[in-house]
């Protein structure tokens, strides 16, 4: 933002805008700007809202996803299997999975993934409490789902290297070329996995 | 965003923020998970930036800048010229203006322009209490910087009206081909505006 703030109130809202992720200081100003000509319950509200948010979040104890209860709708839900646990990275990634509709298990969200660079290690993650819900035992299956990156696979290898003497079953989601992608666009390593990871072919349509 | 919210809390921040201008529920939900991970201060720092400004900002009485006093800084300030005055929107033209540090004279932010399309008449904006400051004396010219649309031109115009019997000097502010502009890229209205209103050459390197 170019020039001199009229008022020390509205740099601060300014600043504190300024302060998110990918706002700069014209975005926050026109932000500011926005909420001031809304009426005073409707900025109220808005903040409010977040500043709730933080006090009275709770993080489900089984799964760790965000939760307005103890336990998450997910893991209190009598009809998901309880046998099944995907491992993601943060609750973004629990709504993805959630929004295709296709997964009926349960979850346990890490928080993140091991990360030496960043000084994030094991002990940052819920890793010891899946490792625990795993030797509670009802758990047959533990579906890896993070990202592949490095840091991604570190984590997926520490995670097996902790339950490999288990007897769980351990998967990792298939990586492979996007739905309705052109093959001469994907990189090499996908394709290359892709082909590697090939599935029977079944002859009906998906 | 697809997927149910895990968290009615969650989804009620996420709403907030998707209202603001140009945040759409993806990019609302990746601010609300920035702030999650802060301190609580922060939060609360955050939240009640906006809802104080609000409570607690101030108008100018003289030339309805946001300011911190009953009279802004600019209105109150003695080195500045007191019998110029340049009729702005909003005050992001007034902090643009400033920016330029070319301009010693004081404002009048009308909150807008005539646009009857969007239902705003001269009576809600801040015409009359222009009137009346040129009314009350002291003042020898007055500057239009507004928006060059029909709805500017319309505002202008109607000040226009209203103030040519007063004898102050009303001036428009220059409307020409940006500075670094090369002339084959600018539209035919401002190049031919700015052979129209060409200026006298110095012979000084501005």
């Amino acid at each position: 933002m170019n020039g001199q703030f009229p008022s020390t109130l509205l740099e601060k809202a300014v600043n504190e805008f300024a302060k998110l992720p990918g706002v700069g200081k014209k975005t926050a100003m026109r932000l500011v700007l926005h909420l001031l000509r809304q009426d005073e319950e409707t900025v109220e509200a808005f903040g409010n809202s977040v500043i709730r948010l933080k006090h009275e979040v709770k993080y489900c104890r089984k799964c760790h996803n965000i939760s307005d209860t103890e336990v998450c709708h997910i893991c209190s839900n009598p009809q998901r299997d309880a046998s099944v646990v995907c491992v993601v990275e943060n609750i973004r990634d629990v709504m993805a999975v959630e929004a295709t509709q296709q997964y009926r298990g349960l979850y346990h969200v890490l928080g993140g993934v091991i990360s030496p660079m960043d000084g994030i290690g094991p002990g940052d993650l819920q890793i010891d409490s899946l490792i625990k819900r795993v030797q509670d035992g009802g758990i047959s299956e533990v579906i890896l789902a993070l990202s592949s990156t490095m840091e991604g696979d570190t984590t997926n290898f520490y995670i097996y290297r902790k339950l490999e003497h288990t007897g769980v079953r351990l998967s990792v989601i298939a990586r492979g070329i996007s739905v309705g992608d052109e093959l001469e666009y994907a990189d090499e390593v996908t394709l290359g996995r892709s082909i590697m990871n090939r599935t029977p072919f079944s002859g009906v349509m998906p």
